[in-house]
């Protein structure tokens, strides 16, 4: 798939690893951004193809067109230039929440395919400056297709996880993505933000260990992108918020009423399940 | 203070690790501990010294005895032993919550001084064979004075912190400590076990990413050693928990009403505070 045309619509840090993987696995890269500024870095990085074609001609000769904006702007920006596709194209995005968006995209869509994946990386900093292809080595991959997607899509969208070094790459359907997501990365990101948001803790910096440095890394959070996810998932995660809340309830029951048994016996579940999760 | 005789009670992994540290810096460093084949290890392995002095025998000669046992041993201990120490012998320990086993050692000793620290250090093993001095590089000690102690006893914990390499050697006062403590470890701990607890998660292995994983690392918990601290810590940790609930609830309801500004409002305090932590 060396010779076909790869465009890249959002040139942040997921865009711009992905277009640094594919770019240096030689594949045709190209790029479309409202910010001009982040094409002519990418240009000048090599990250991406030097052309000056018009995002009209890229988006009209583009086979596998790769969405990396904002989870709101997804379905507005295939809507509107849905009628300049390949007949052939074959669209993904990387939103973090797939319920709304791919429906929505299939169900306009004239030309083409949609199949929508999520790379499961992500860092602390955003913006093509600190793109890096080495951010998806060892993460997983997990395609997301419905009953509108064809196998020979699917193969496509893997050959790509596999060109950018994905450890797993996995097919899920919409509800079990939104949900396993809810649970094992939403989940977290609001316990950190919530300790964060809990108290001014500046005066205990030097007090700090690597516990509550390593429980609130992910509270460096970029805030429109996860206030879009957050609600956009909140079917699952609030139900998901409510039932932690419940079993730290009893948590500390347990703790008030000096209940070591029942405490010894959470820390014993506790330990066998997150020593599963070693890797 | 190399002709000291140190005494290290309770040869697991931070009493182990204790003296490990003093004894690659030349210290004279004995053991004591329940289990044989630990204090035989550690001959073996010179961790300590090669003695046959009975265990009456070390306490006597001991100028430093550091109590490395479980909390609630610690109290019992001194005071069984209280009528062997030296004179001018000074007792220090490393148990995480400080409030009852500091005064009440105090309020017996006949001879000597109990001057209280905290190496907040530990990995998620436990036992003298994973001993290893170099898990408190980088660590802070905090020393836990009262109006009983001496400077010149504070100055010889501070000695000892510095010998193991410590960051920082900070002074607290007992509610100063068990406050800290409480937000900034025990808190952390609970919220890792709820999460761990909340449901069966085997099925989520394989998809899961380094958030999730830098969240639960510490979920494997000593069950003895965390209830014992966790009920011994009660009236600060009860209320730290309630605070969370209260503001993880306030994320919650902000996500269900679809708040966007409330929510950002949150994620921009976290990512200020957390930026904040960085090292």
């Amino acid at each position: 798939m060396k010779e076909l045309n790869y465009l890249i619509v959002g040139l942040g840090l997921i865009g711009g690893s992905i277009a640094k993987g594919l770019t240096k696995t030689n594949h045709n890269v190209y790029a479309i951004d409202i910010n001009k500024e982040s094409i002519n870095y990418a240009k000048d990085e090599k990250i991406i193809l030097n052309t000056n074609e018009s995002n009209e001609e890229l988006i009209k000769n583009a086979d596998i067109i790769i969405l990396c904006l904002y989870p709101s702007m997804v379905f507005n920006w295939v809507n509107e230039n849905k009628h300049l596709f390949k007949e052939s194209v074959l669209l993904s995005d990387v939103t973090g929440v797939k319920k709304e968006i791919v429906t929505k995209i299939q169900n306009v869509l004239e030309k083409g395919e949609f199949l929508a994946m999520h790379p499961m990386a992500g860092r602390e900093v955003s913006g093509v400056q600190y793109a890096n292809e080495n951010i998806f080595l060892g993460a997983n991959l997990i395609i997301v297709p419905t009953e509108k997607n064809t196998s020979s899509s699917i193969e496509k969208i893997k050959y790509i996880g596999e060109i950018l070094s994905f450890k797993n790459i996995e097919i899920l359907s919409i509800d079990e993505h939104d949900k396993m997501i809810s649970y094992l990365s939403q989940l977290p990101h609001a316990i950190a933000v919530a300790l964060m948001c809990d108290r001014n803790n500046d005066h205990l910096i030097r007090y700090t260990g690597d516990s509550f440095r390593d429980l609130t890394r992910i509270a460096k959070i970029n805030a429109s992108l996860w206030s879009e996810l957050f609600i956009a998932n909140k079917e699952h995660l609030v139900l998901d918020i409510d039932s932690f809340i419940a079993t730290l309830s009893k948590l500390k029951n347990n703790i008030d009423e000096e209940n070591v048994e029942a405490l010894k016996e959470m820390f014993s579940i506790s330990k066998e399940r997150r020593t599963n999760f070693d890797k």
